[in-house]
């Protein structure tokens, strides 16, 4: 198990009293736990805004299922890029739209590539790419 | 069949040159395609700042699986939110950690309530919510 | 003068080393100011999500100001809205682009609003808003 | 004059009738004008992508103008870097605050750098960086 240190932080009431209240609105149960969330999210931005960054990814894709070969090209484009795909859900979202959630790992760099690809295929309508730091 | 309108849009040579530059290194096969994108993702944008919004979301959850009782908890919290959660997927990223992506389904504001009593939970490192316009 | 409270915060050695680099490299002098501002930057967020809420935004504007009338209609519409903009500055970038910083005052809703009735101007080919929580 | 070419768009009946509501209630003239601003806004992302990309950028800093000292360090702090400060505006909020907008000039990665330096001052509770490119 990892060491664990105790460090002090001193602040305005005023401000304590509302990170209290977010805080416990959003369900924490200490202060310290919502700190190292603070804190570990602001590491992981800085992380990921290097492109060189090792990364997963979920790319959300919204597109008509009813587009001729698209759930093929789909799934092709995946495999061409066998390394970097790890796993996906398929959501069917109403009479024309699917939901497809893609997880892929790799550097920063190459998911951009590859998630700009899927949201580029004819039929895809929406597509959001969601980085998560791994490190 | 939805009706297809064709209209003109009149731009500077210089702004047309990159812009078929960059969408031809995105992937897209035709302007109407690229142009098309940016249209819905500005709407998307629109209607996803609106709390009430139909939306659907994926959360994205980096936890230790050695954080005891957390899978149970992760689970329970997506039973009691059942008609909002659609699915998920389950990573495991190394030794320590998984990544958990979990579709959720309601309105922007409750997604956001579900989504923050996920990532507050002792155990949980990183979370990320990610938005689809499904309109 | 407001009081000030000191809480305890554990959290484990590698996220410490690790946030005491970033904060050194940013040129925090103490953990308790950065902390402060994770913190500030939290609350900030999650006001300024409410359209209600009261802020103050800096509106940056590019455009040319070869444009026909631009920069009279960019002044009538800041005096529109007297009530919310507050200053401006107005920086020469080259031979044809002009940027224009513009701060503007009021609820989030009616400066959205006012910034793009702004970026909307033929001329203006460019606009970013940035927030700035004043509460 | 530059040259202005005219290209033709298929787009789906909703999708333009959505298209036209949203910049109808933003201001816009024309369709083109609306659509050149989607253009410019992604393809001006994809620069400031680039932490070598040349830009401006619009600093929004929150301090207590009773921190001692706090007025000097920053008025020193933008004459370090002078080729990178090009003016700014100092807005008094309330009794105890000031917002100042400074705006810098240099590569997304020197504006990040003396950004950060301006923000991890004792005395700035918040701070924004707005970029805007300038190509």
């Amino acid at each position: 198990m990892k060491g664990v240190e105790r460090i002090g932080v001193s602040l305005e009431e005023e401000l304590l009293s509302k990170f209290d209240e977010l805080i416990s609105k959003q369900g924490y149960q200490s202060r310290s736990e919502a700190i190292r969330d603070l804190i570990r999210r602001q590491l992981s931005s800085e992380h990921l805004a290097n492109p060189g960054a090792k990364a997963v990814a979920a790319v959300c894709v919204v597109y008509d299922h009813h587009a001729t070969n698209l759930m093929e090209k789909l799934t092709d484009l995946q495999h061409c890029h066998i390394l970097q795909t790890i796993s996906s859900i398929h959501i069917h979202l109403n009479e024309h739209n699917c939901l497809e959630v893609i997880v892929l790992r790799g550097c920063v760099r190459e998911i951009n590539k590859v998630a700009e690809n899927l949201i580029s295929l004819k039929g895809v309508k929406l597509g959001r790419i969601s980085f998560v730091d791994v490190e």
